[in-house]
């Protein structure tokens, strides 16, 4: 069995190494040349929008599934015309576009920040008046980690926001003073079968995830988020793991963005539950049985930004575990990460203080 | 940092998985071509014997060390001579040769079967006379899995054992009927610390190991089993993973053999301690320092001899986990495994049980 990935970064790299213990070969696609999956799986450079390279792609493996949401909708229809993919392609499509992404939301049911399409100047100002100031224009696609985001706090900031963003397919979100956020990481199967894994408490630092925590102890909460994805994913007839994140006000749930793939909020479960969310997700696209979402423990992770700190550093923190990408060193860029996980409490928290004091220095 | 690996079975392939999330490339070497590795690391085929092949490729590493112990003892000198190898030799050469290794365990206090070196059919006759019947003859080296040994019930035995097993080099051991067996893994570093996993409760069928359990719960026991491993490990200023294995008679150890690298008696470690031991090994020879060898609640592993059943049938059942080799089937020959883990104990039961069918039916 052999599973295509359209992409080769680090997602695509904790995939390969969930799927090889099972005997599930995997081949990535990827527009680059410098992946970091290539230390662990067969890798192919390629575009997405050349058909041949696509097809003669799909024509190699058994299912195909993606770690990004950057993928042209014709990319998928090629693939699907030779051989599986998941998630469905309504999902990603979705997922690409905060106005169809809302839209979803709004339809069921799911609380989520008021929200104005903008095409033009004059649709940002009437929009500005309709949800009020601060508010939050941020580009319709390819937005991430804070980018393509734009704070307007006050009217004299308008126009500069329009241009910054490109003057075109956007939306202006109402600013929400929300309390912290969470993330929900379900996994469903082929025969709709879900497996759900606890809450994830998430901290952001300048638009990127910094630290994820679980499992975030709040019944209501964690009933509510996941009712909404068991909701997400029934809509789609979803296959594979889907990620939700949520802003937290007032003990209620608003859902800010979904991602039809595996997350960074959920890379706390390689060492953190029975079945990490890699392993659940190849499961998954290849219509194999789920397993256990049970964490184990107290688990955190937390996300290395710019450079990889010594090896000796991060491993001689008991409990801890590196996850060193391979990627160059670079500002604001996601390099790595460590997670912890200990069932004793005290041991959790010593191992939290270390390693929260060994990426701050 | 790149490790070189002499092997790339599956002991080879889970060193690798377990190096790649901290980014230690592995490159293996072996002198089959299709090997079991290939999938997640970069392989070569070579020879032990052939030094142009050894010389190149610890120049391409950083450490170097291997998956079995039939590695010849010129070879480690070749490498030695280009970067650092571990376990050290003296370990290798002592588990490569059973009267070595008994001489060792007598050495350090450590009980072990009465033995005699049987170089001749009067040695034969003379130690069957001072160990009695009945007792084991076995070749000194190369032997696995039940293989190489003879089990001499009675004087008209005599002869036919000492031919089947090629006349010369052998040993002979007084047979233990014993109760059970256990094994002892631990993993030394650069600096001389010294990390325990729990004791391992094993089940042989037909010389083959079928079932392994932890933590076998047994302070007497474990207590001596650590400080034996250890009297061990401190013998051969050892880096590494460390396994012994001993039968158990009226709550007394005796010492079977050892083994200088990562072992199937501790397959559970991936699933089922905070550190593995493949993890743990990889640390070690690469002088990191190591990590915690806790178990995470109950753990079982089951090997897969012979062929391995469809994923589906093993993937349904909770908190199994599958490791297919990917090795062609065939009868005797260890293709995969599966390991439960679980920190409840009404959990564990179930998974043990059906996954005992399992692989029975």
């Amino acid at each position: 069995m052999k599973v295509g990935i359209l992409g080769a970064g680090q997602l695509a790299k904790m995939m390969a190494l969930a799927a090889h213990p099972m005997h599930v070969q995997t081949l990535c696609l990827d527009p680059k040349a410098d992946v970091c999956a290539s230390y662990v799986t067969e890798t192919r450079q390629g575009h997405y929008d050349d058909k041949n390279t696509i097809e003669q792609f799909a024509s190699e493996v058994d299912f195909v599934t993606f770690e990004n949401e950057n993928i042209p909708a014709q990319t998928i229809g090629w693939i699907a015309a030779i051989c599986p993919i998941a998630p469905s392609k309504d999902s990603l499509l979705c997922a690409q576009d905060r106005i169809l992404e809302k839209n979803l939301f709004d339809a069921l049911g799911i609380h989520t920040p008021n929200y104005r399409q903008i095409d033009s100047l004059s649709d940002l100002t009437q929009a500005v008046e309709a949800l009020g100031l601060p508010a939050l224009l941020k580009t319709r696609r390819f937005g991430y980690d804070g980018k393509g985001q734009y704070l307007i706090q006050e009217y004299s900031q308008i126009s500069t926001a329009w241009e910054s963003l490109g003057q075109e397919n956007l939306i202006l979100e109402a600013f929400i003073p929300f309390e912290f956020e969470v993330s929900q990481i379900i996994v469903r199967d082929k025969r709709g079968h879900i497996q759900y894994y606890p809450l994830t408490f998430n901290e952001h630092k300048n638009g990127i995830l910094r630290i994820s925590k679980a499992p975030h102890m709040n019944h209501d909460l964690e009933t509510m988020a996941k009712n909404y994805c068991k909701k997400i994913a029934e809509h789609f007839n979803y296959v594979g793991a889907l990620t939700v994140e949520f802003f937290v006000k007032n003990n209620q749930l608003i859902a800010n963005e979904m991602a039809p793939r595996v997350h960074n909020s959920g890379h706390w479960t390689i060492e953190g539950s029975v079945t990490s969310q890699f392993e659940n997700h190849i499961r998954a696209i290849c219509h194999l049985p789920l397993g256990s979402c049970e964490p184990l423990g107290q688990i955190a992770m937390f996300n290395i930004i710019g450079q990889v700190p010594s090896r000796e550093k991060i491993l001689s923190i008991d409990n801890a575990h590196l996850h060193d990408y391979g990627k160059t060193a670079k500002p604001n860029r996601k390099v790595g990460h460590v997670t912890i996980q200990a069932i004793d409490a005290s041991l959790f928290s010593q191992a939290f203080e270390a390693v929260n004091n060994a990426l701050q220095g």
